[in-house]
């Protein structure tokens, strides 16, 4: 049973230079495990009209979905949707529909619709839109394509909306295992059971704590109980002291 | 004058499922800004041999150096110290130089090295070590790329001692103006402003805070005298409340 495939790509400049650090992947990650959409790949790209088109020209034809974040809004540096209509190859202009959204916002808020921004309801030709209750300017998705704003508050609420429509898999059931153990001393262990059982991922994450190393190990598969009867079956092998939240 | 330019590669399904937040991508940045290299992209990957050849491959050659975490430590989903060797079509084995290091780390701390830690001194032929002093095993360095662990201070340890050996740029200057009125009221007067002053970059990060909408204005150049005098005519021009930071 494969789940449908998704990639992200974060458009914005002031995540790589360290100003900024992102929290829409973080959201977004977890949000797709709950309905069962895997998460292959994010990219981190800057504001430049070539890499938009090349990122999302390689992924929506690996990957299911692809979601955006970033560079919607009426500035000189929001370039995402010219880039994503060059990409598609479609006509991009001031939309009626996108421009009506904008309209009925901002005359409920008492704010002009001066002319920067009405250049938030340029949309690709084929596009539909995404509602945006927060602050009004909509974003859009075109054929597998997902483009949401960057502002953590509004790429979330675009992102609830959207995976509400989306074609879902089976969610993936977890569950964590913390020893206070270096992955050094489980290794050989772990990889036994993990070949004798195929169809689940035995995942081992070292950390390091006042001093000391440890591993998370996370055991994930689409059956619960064996998910389960896994994680005791770890803990037994490691007579393990703590363990933490499944999902 | 244009700086090096990077890119990162974090490996790891952990982060791509939501259960962990990077946070060695942000760690990289803004070291990288003090040394005046410039990090143009970041992809986050799974722990998938074809999928780290692949973006190794595409990204070393794309831009001047590329920086890797996670994947080498002793168990079976650390495959990427493989990966890179395949990526460079070469040879990968147990090397002297890296069993000299875990046994000299090893015998001071009273730790075993077992056939599952010795894995950790595979390093591709033609690579250099590069030394971890928190918990032994090295990471390496093949022709433009970077191989680091993913536990962050270890990550962090190791690319200390890179930068320092790294060929610089010139460090940009930045200078952030936070105004309190939203993107879609000062586009249009800092569209203007850009144009005049195409040697700077003038980023425009728009954030919601207590329900109003808000403008990060960053102002980016190598010329710190001309970055605080662009940002000082920002400030006069939205007449402006508060003031943020400068790097």
């Amino acid at each position: 049973m494969n789940n449908p495939t998704a990639a992200m790509i974060v458009i914005g400049d002031e995540i790589l230079s360290g100003r900024t650090r992102d929290s829409n992947m973080h959201y977004l990650a977890k949000e797709l495990v709950k309905v069962g959409v895997s998460l292959k790949e994010v990219r981190i790209i800057s504001d430049d009209q070539e890499e938009i088109i090349l990122s999302t020209n390689e992924l929506r034809k690996k990957f299911n979905y692809v979601f955006t974040s970033g560079g919607i809004g009426p500035t000189h540096d929001d370039i995402t949707a010219d880039s994503i209509a060059k990409a598609f190859k479609v006509k991009i202009g001031v939309r009626s529909d996108a421009k009506n959204l904008l309209n009925k916002y901002y005359k409920q808020n008492g704010i002009e619709l001066n002319s920067s921004r009405i250049r938030m309801a340029r949309i690709p030709d084929t596009a539909e839109l995404i509602e945006n209750a927060i602050s009004g300017a909509p974003g859009f998705k075109i054929e597998n394509v997902f483009v949401m704003a960057g502002v953590p508050s509004i790429f979330q609420s675009m992102v609830d909306v959207t995976l509400t429509n989306m074609k879902h898999g089976s969610p993936v059931k977890s569950k964590s295992i913390i020893l206070n153990l270096p992955e050094g001393e489980i290794a050989e262990k772990l990889k036994a059971m993990a070949s004798e059982n195929p169809e689940f991922s035995f995942g081992s994450y070292p950390f390091l704590r006042d001093g000391m190393l440890g591993t998370d190990i996370v055991i994930r598969g689409h059956n619960v109980k064996t998910v389960e009867m896994l994680a005791q079956k770890v803990k037994e092998t490691f007579s393990i002291k703590t363990e933490s939240d499944d999902e």
